[in-house]
């Protein structure tokens, strides 16, 4: 059973009108897999299936009245069949409301469905059916379900099942093990076939297992789940990474600050985390003496660089203030969430804050895009887009700030967009608690989404920090305060890059750059002397040597595995000739040459941060 | 009232032996200071008074029956006066053991001495009492104390009255605040003098005074005591440091890792931290699902990296390994004992551990030594020591581990410091619970010493966290892990720099490294031309441009109150030159030179890391 597919398959996204015919055709897909399920293996439990953002799926209970129905990937082709029948019957797909007692006796002996009319009674809400087919009918089927559907079975497109994996009824560990069918479909063959190929091509790219071979990162049940250590080689990769996001920054005229992890809890307070946000933060630490304070790991940089900011009186001379912090953060992910780098406990975000004047917040809200555009374009990332996450229209309380507020920070930050040229998509209901914002969606070499990095023009905690500046007329006006994260987090960003990469990283940020490899033991004097003098030249060079007693070919093969871009191969002619024999990491030849040349070339190679290898 | 003056001075540490003989002396003067305030104003209660690193102090209450008795600084000279007339005296001081009731009946209507017979008689403790003068003779004073005392008054050394504070009985915010005297006291006047001017000196060059005014870090009550936030300036120096630290350990074999601030308190069980050490961490937190698990704050890296040691099988040809972090510790420290940076709960650790064989121990041990000695030659750090923490040997069952570990690990760390020339003193009583450990304590330019960092042969760890390597005949074998911190902390490293320095760092860790200096808006144009030549020529250099409307003199004292080391001053005379005017933070005039000519110097200067400016 291929547990966690679901999550391998993470971040599919795309705009939300697309997203919900999509949806809406897959739901109806799944009722195909419900009724076949139930025709082959009339004996199981039907509990519950969703369309989600990658397919749908569909839970069984297999073990009723002790006896347990076996159904294994072996089936899949005769499941398939059948709902391959069903779509070809162009069965009609009907709603119909029905009073709770009639839905208590259509699906008596089902505890699950009897545990959703239980709630929809509670909740007072009407209980609506799906059926496929005609009432009775021996292709028809009937299923409690709040929809919504296509109108017939035929409107169903390409798709396939996936996988199988146990769920707990509902995610709670509390309850029954049920099994799942994972599943997928799409409008058209195309894209179906473009969908599995990413899978494969995600499964071999899976920075989990490319982050063990290359021993990158660990994460440890003794520290705890969702905790990620790195060890020395995936940390050469997050310190490169911040280096360069800093020497970025300094260019850009950021200044870098530091803070702690740990905060009294009244900060959230004020910033309005505190009640609402609380169950996404870890619990709080109650001092023993000092009267009882809560401290809280920071979930978030804001509030301590808003401390920075007021910390001493500021001037309309002082903006734009620009304050970066690589600043690492806690929140309270549930444990069933938790996937390798993606879903974490603790990240450490490329995080800043530019407090400037309404006049200025444009202008640096473009920056803060084209800082993005240096980024992706720097690491190959050619395809992205912005999502901008707008309020839930319906549900207009959840929010905090007032209308002007909303529709202003908006606004802003569409007109900073307009003088881009990036592509947006809008959504809505998943704005922040006090504004608008912007998200950044990458999409990894095999066409894969992410979300990155989140972005806003914040009108609001500027007036809950009481931040201040005195503007040109010695005026107290209260600053915008524009938040950004353009590489996101390390665990996240660097899990997308492996992806992106499969581990070839380019050369500036691979841990290993160079291996010496001799033939023979014979060589070992001249390939010690090739790695000194390559540090020689090149002192911050990671280069290795290959002194073990494999065979060249294991050799290869191991330094291959490790995705070193250069293998220095020397053997007695090299020795001869005071050369080395170049070999690059996916398989060319890269030819005979002096140390020199090589160094020259790839001096280059690192310096610029070409993402070829130079040869 | 100068509070907190005990805390300025922090960290006086000398030889146990040299200690004993000059805290019986100063314990005396305590007396005779007693016995002044007594005799001078007959209504304050008396409470206690200890010797200490720094002097000693002396505890009273001058609010008895209602009336207070109002004792001023004022009134030093006069309490100098009375105590030397009794040191002259040269009064024997004589021990006696009483009982329980005898003491009683001597001390009665004092609360506080009540209080110490109290716990005496609870733990069974005789009482013992110490006389000056003989009983009852007009200059005598009795005193309940443990001792020990000097033999007479005559032995006393210099002294002085220092200054006065407020200070909880037994430092108990609960209880009554009494008035607190501070004193010192010396063999010799040379002593007692140098102390004096080290102390008006550590007052100019008190690091909270020149954080605040350079604008390097600051604490916010918002966000809790003890944690340092740091401003963009003082990140400059911490970054700096940081930089340096990680390519001088690279060069030295280091691997550097990252690991989060929190664990499951499991580990801190197998460390043996908890629950002995349970009252310096900070409380857990209690997850509210996952069986209510406890995740604690770490109070030291240890463990963290003992997990990324265990993550893989390891083999003698992985060791020595050397994993180095600067980690983030958290550690509850009394709220009354904060003070700045140099006390604090939050703090950088330049943290590493060695894993290698029993073998290479000592000579990892002489390295970690060296590598001190690398780092302070180049801060100027020239006189510091080794301090030598042994077992309390009246108390060693409070240690873990066998008299056999204890002995082998003491035996190796000597050896390692008799291969280097680094005087050492011994210490009973302040060895780690599972190890003896040797301290550097460094003395500041002004002679205050500081203990900044903790190195250990730990062969204790290794056994309890099961860590394990393949010896080269196949056996498994426990690595010996050395701990060290050659830098301290961010925080208390760079506390201790700025009085070092006085604020005036090297080039290459001050935040602002050249200002240029227009003398009126006049030469406005051609200092910006300046100040782009300059970041033209060395990019990375740290330069501000003064553009405000002051005088050039307000201008001068600006950057010379910011100890900037170069101010370029510019005029007519120097943008018909094409020149620059050089003035060096000390006031020292450079002289008049082309830009070429002074980046050409102060590149080597910073380059170098060097500690003179060049000029």
């Amino acid at each position: 059973m291929a547990v966690e597919l679901d999550k391998l398959q993470y971040n599919f996204s795309m705009s939300s009108q697309k997203k919900d015919k999509l949806w809406t055709m897959r739901h109806t897909a799944e009722h195909l897999l419900h009724q076949a399920v139930k025709e082959l293996f009339p004996d199981v439990q039907l509990a519950m299936g969703p369309a989600t953002g990658e397919g749908f799926y569909f839970d069984f209970d297999p073990d009723i009245k002790g006896k347990e129905v076996k159904i294994t990937p072996e089936d899949f082709p005769k499941i398939e069949k059948r709902m391959k029948e069903l779509k070809k019957l162009n069965l009609p797909v009907t709603r119909e409301e029905v009073t709770v007692k009639k839905a208590r006796e259509m699906f008596k002996g089902n505890p699950y469905k009897q545990e959703w009319i239980d709630e929809a009674e509670k909740r007072g809400d009407k209980v609506t059916i799906y059926w496929t087919g005609k009432d009775r009918d021996k292709n028809s089927m009937v299923d409690l379900c709040a929809g919504p559907h296509v109108t017939s079975t035929g409107e169903v497109g390409e798709f396939k099942l996936l996988s199988m994996a146990g769920a707990y009824w509902r995610g709670d560990e509390n309850n029954k093990m049920l099994t799942r069918i994972y599943a997928t479909a799409f409008f058209t063959k195309e894209e179906l076939d473009k969908y599995l190929w990413q899978l494969e091509e995600a499964k071999k790219r899976d920075h989990r297992k490319i982050g063990r071979e290359m021993e990158l990162f660990t994460i440890r049940e003794e520290v705890g789940p969702g905790l990620a250590l790195w060890l020395p080689k995936g940390n050469i990769i997050r310190e490169e990474l911040e280096a360069w996001a800093k020497e970025t920054e300094k260019k850009w005229g950021y200044k870098s600050v530091a803070t702690p992890h740990i905060t009294k809890a009244n900060l959230y307070y004020t910033s309005g985390h505190l009640p609402y946000y609380k169950n996404d933060m870890f619990p709080p630490m109650v001092l023993p003496d000092e009267a009882k304070e809560e401290y809280y790991l920071k979930p978030m940089n804001c509030p301590h660089h808003h401390m920075i900011y007021s910390d001493r009186p500021k001037s309309y001379r002082d903006l734009p203030l620009r304050i970066a912090e690589f600043g690492y953060c806690y929140r309270y992910e549930a444990s069933g969430e938790l996937f390798g780098l993606m879903r974490v406990r603790g990240f450490e975000q490329n995080d800043a804050h530019i407090y400037c004047t309404r006049e200025q917040a444009v202008e640096e809200f473009v920056d803060v895009m084209k800082l993005h555009e240096y980024y992706y374009k720097a690491l190959g990332i050619t395809d992205y887009y912005l999502e901008l996450a707008l309020r839930d229209p319906e549900n207009k309380d959840k929010y905090h700030g007032n209308e002007t507020m909303w529709k202003e920070a908006e606004e802003l930050m569409r007109k900073a967009v307009s003088k881009v040229d990036i592509p947006m998509v809008e959504e809505e209901g998943s704005a922040a608690f006090y504004g608008p914002k912007i998200d950044f969606v990458v999409k990894s070499s095999i066409g894969r989404e992410f979300a990155t990095s989140t972005n806003q023009i914040d009108l609001f905690m500027g007036d809950r920090f009481k931040l201040k500046y005195t503007d040109d007329k010695g005026i107290e006006q209260t600053p915008v305060i524009i938040h950004r994260a353009p590489l996101g987090s390390h665990e996240r960003f660097i899990g997308f890059l492996i992806e992106h990469f499969a581990g070839a990283f380019p050369v500036w940020l691979h841990p290993v750059q160079v291996i010496v490899i001799p033939i023979s033991q014979k060589q070992q004097k001249y390939a010690q002397r090739i790695e000194k003098e390559l540090i020689d030249l090149i002192p911050e060079l990671r280069v290795e040597l290959d002194s073990s007693d494999e065979t060249l070919g294991n050799k290869i093969r191991k330094a291959q595995g490790q995705k070193v871009p250069y293998m220095l191969i020397v053997g007695d002619k090299e020795i001869k000739n005071e050369s080395v024999s170049l070999r690059l990491r996916e398989g060319k030849d890269g030819g005979v040459m002096n140390l020199v040349e090589f160094v020259r070339i790839i001096k280059n190679v690192i310096g610029k941060k070409e993402l070829q290898l130079g040869f």
